[in-house]
């Protein structure tokens, strides 16, 4: 019973792009051996955001798509005006999605559905990288 | 101290259909013993999800509404074209809201706000067996 | 290892206001004594949220004036009509937003990014006395 950590780096293209880290989690959470409890799912930064998804092409061009039509990034934003930046849209989309996620461990795995993945998306408009924080509790 | 399993099963209409899921969260919790801790509640699939909200007669219309409105399902969407299906538009609204909320537990019971519940949003275009994984957690 | 509790109060204007909780969550962290763990940060109520962003004037502005431009108070609202009330578009961003994040702590600290606040965003349309449960797990 305990916390066991894992840190996932990774290197984002920006721009909205999704990255499925379903295999990340899951290998915390094996290497953890813990069979059940939950991973917690951070992603560290204010224009990066974590959710799940069926993560399929046509699903990723469509969810790009819906925060570019809801949240565009040509808006007049005070952000970019007061600090001279560029990305006010990739702060916004990130805080409506939110930076976590919290999964139930069952039998040593991720309790996800069938077509059910965990996905970073980060929203800033250049590459970066990213650190996702992955908590497993029991 | 450790970790306390439940899952809820239920029957959803689908469509949009938003489902008080209290009770059946306060009952793992009851079960649990636990006194001081948290309920991880999660939904499993990738057209559902999970939130709070008072649940009531007109906000439950209003959400229902604001989801339609936001990302209507006659759009066109890739997930439509490339999988030759119809619910792309609850894929959306299910990735937006998220699969997950993380309730604290005090003195025995979920420390929600007076007029606050747990739902489930079942986004899918059809009925669909849904199942909500509650991991109770001290 | 075990449960270590805080209960943050504040009061808000109301009226979409956001407020940086992050020190008064740290301090609940900092207390518990935990070093490796998560903090469940969960607002109590149907119209008040929480999530992540740079807290800083432009982006504060910026999303009190998204939230605006995608649930509009002035709409027709079941909410208002049937139960003669006036904040239906503070319960509906609330849900959208949800009501909790969870942020692992390492080293005795919250393993927040850089610019990367935790934020209350009170929706009501009066000002409000709001708890903050915060759960730090270990």
């Amino acid at each position: 019973m305990g916390v066991h950590s894992g840190l996932l780096r990774l290197a984002t293209e920006g721009d909205g792009e999704i990255v499925d880290i379903t295999a990340g989690v899951r290998a915390v959470v094996e290497r953890s051996g813990v069979t059940a409890g939950a991973a917690i799912v951070f992603a560290r930064g204010s224009t990066v955001a974590v959710t799940t998804m069926e993560h399929e092409p046509g699903g990723v061009h469509d969810l790009r798509g819906l925060l570019a039509r809801l949240i565009p990034a040509g808006d007049h934003y005070e952000h970019n005006v007061r600090n001279a930046d560029t990305n006010a849209h990739a702060h916004l989309r990130a805080a409506l999605i939110g930076p976590s996620v919290a999964v139930p461990v069952h039998d040593g795995d991720l309790a996800l559905g069938t077509w059910q993945q965990i996905v970073l998306i980060d929203f800033d408009d250049r590459p970066r990288e990213r650190q996702v924080s992955v908590q497993v509790l029991d």
